[in-house]
């Protein structure tokens, strides 16, 4: 079941371990699901109990711990042996009494580990502040170190089969989001465009199937369009309105995101003039990126068009993308934001998310790109403009 | 927008207040979405960012603090009036050098608050351990008390209207069901499966529409029934293989989980007596539940039926249930397991979940159900049996 050779998830764990080294981190607890998948394939919706996988520097691999009647799903998704799968007791879930880092500390002594320097993912979703807590508690002669980013940032640099996966997901993306686009109308209920949209990330294409995405549709229509995270309800939808659709393919676990609008009606001057300058604002930043540039300047490039139009935003114009679970298909890595130094290089990936939220309307096009040997490629094939329906 | 009347949200922060009176915490800072959601109404796929709500003690209204960008969402979803929403500026997004929580230090600063007793939830997914450590940093006179379940006790008995959304849940996932079972069989893709089910839990019913669950189907086959959460792969169902269907329907967030199991081909004596065993465990437990039981001894009657069949199960029999998001459905205060004193009451809801997961097959047969005056009633009508293909 790997998705991946197992030299490329060893090349993976050698990239760790060297920036361990850099780091004077001798243990790394990792908690972040997408860094347990990346580096030992573990795949399964089990992150709603603690488990984490452990890199030791001079261990060959890792360990894997998780609760008991997740082993088996460690044994068919990861290259471990037997013997680095190490499930906790049913008794330790969602304890008052019990906590599952109380296993942890006593593993990490049986293997020796108590005295080192150990990294945590301090600001990783589930690695919550009873988990700090209990594991000061529990090894009071190991040096904790923030880890949060240390896999994430391995993984800025896409591997060509990481890519071929970020393909397949854009593919999926293209017709989830034609799904949309023909679905929205006026009298239609919200639920049933999600509903399409969905059924088709799922069902991916005849020749390969889509993974659940780690964001659910964002669908807002009307004023909603004003703020960025709302669902969908089963409302139906009124003429002259926007309707925003930020959604991604997802294979594997690999994420393409793509972001349109659609306006139910005529739209008037302001909504004209705000996706004017939106796609200008793309399609300028798409042609000026190149591998050597920071994160920062690709943002100047977009905000500049933008102020030509008398436009602001505050929020980031894109950040790093790549292998994700829920709660966010974001790598937590590069962004498109003043201050980010990040250089860019061949195969780092990006959504390109120049959308802007007014105090009563939105508009969103937004691209998942390759940076290429010199320049950048969308992964995704789909028209840049205002959807009129 | 608001799912329930004003007066249930302000019982809701009555009694949230009185446990913090008894607990002593005078400022509660509640991180978990499905109490931020419960207490405000606050709705949006903006947990992937910090974000709060906090309840002081003696002030009448809470307070929300979250992105700038998703200002607007809590000005549309919940009741609270416009100075107690409270944004960050977007600059704190997954930034190395600010931090929303420094943020709330300021604010709790601002309304002085920063000397009081100030409950946690340590252990909500969301709140990590940076923020912990950056609470601590920026707040040295306040005293910090663990408030993990503090809400979520406060939720353990449901409204009416709380009751009514599950039963939209249980109707949800009846269809969702019926989908998969229909879809089932030898030659199809099992993502194709998962893509039926999911369509149909976001359509909903023509009368209402439905929401994303908190846990994506869980949809194991052949012998990845003998692990507990794996979703759905591309590959094709083969003849003479179990699989697992572990869905909910969701309405405003309130779910109603229900497992089902189906064999396709002809199934053998293990199969057919770990089914006879379980569907017999859940019958007889259905029957006995009774307000005035404790949680532990709910278990012991599965526990009996199944041992008079040979079988044992480590983990819980069932688990509290009602509004909730990604990663889990799970209420996290009472479950059906040893130790567990919960009394049950009227209006308490439970995922009665006695599946069995062996050494290389599986079964599931469980019901969300409702505990009535003298008894109990599933929420969904579903039959309770293995179903052939």
């Amino acid at each position: 079941m790997l998705s991946f050779e197992l030299a490329e998830y060893k090349e993976r764990l050698k990239k760790t371990k060297a920036s361990m080294q850099e780091k004077g981190i001798e243990v790394l607890l990792v908690t972040n699901p997408a860094n347990m998948n990346y580096l030992s394939g573990y795949d399964g919706w089990s992150f709603y109990v603690h488990q984490m996988i452990i890199v030791v520097i001079d261990e060959e691999q890792p360990f894997w711990i998780g609760r008991m009647q997740d082993g088996n799903g460690a044994r068919f998704t990861t290259w471990l042996d037997d013997n680095h799968i190490i499930p906790y007791p049913e008794d330790h879930i969602q304890s008052a009494e019990k906590h599952p880092m109380d296993f942890v500390c006593n593993i990490l002594a049986e293997i020796g580990q108590t005295k080192r320097t150990i990294g945590l993912e301090m600001d990783a979703y589930y690695f919550t502040a009873a988990c700090y807590v209990k594991l000061n508690e529990g090894l009071p002669e190991a040096t904790f170190k923030d880890a949060t980013t240390l896999v994430n940032f391995v993984r800025i640099i896409k591997s060509d089969q990481e890519i071929a996966y970020m393909r397949r997901a854009a593919r999926i993306v293209e017709r989830s989001m034609q799904q949309a686009i023909d679905h929205i109308q006026e009298g239609v209920r919200e639920c049933d465009v999600a509903a399409a949209i969905v059924h088709q990330q799922i069902a991916g294409t005849e020749e390969f199937g889509g993974d659940y995405t780690a964001i659910a549709p964002i669908l807002p229509a009307g004023e909603h369009t004003s703020t960025s995270h709302l669902n969908w309800s089963d409302e139906r939808y009124t003429n002259n309105i926007p309707v925003m659709i930020e959604i991604a393919g997802a294979y594997k676990h690999y994420h393409s995101p793509l972001a349109r609008t659609v306006y139910i009606g005529e739209p008037d001057q302001k909504m004209n003039d705000l996706s004017k300058a939106c796609i200008e604002g793309i399609n300028t930043t798409i042609e000026a990126i190149k591998p050597g540039m920071t994160g920062e300047a690709v943002e100047q490039v977009w905000r500049k068009v933008i102020h030509k139009y008398g436009f602001e935003k505050e929020s980031r114009a894109g950040y790093s993308i790549g292998v994700n679970y829920p709660p966010d298909w974001g790598e937590h890595t590069a962004s498109f934001r003043p201050g980010d130094q990040t250089v860019l290089k061949p195969n780092m990936t990006f959504h390109l998310m120049p959308g802007i939220w007014m105090d009563d309307i939105g508009f969103e096009c937004t691209e998942a790109i390759r940076i290429t040997e010199d320049g950048c490629e969308p992964l995704a094939d789909f028209p840049r403009k205002l959807f009129l329906k």
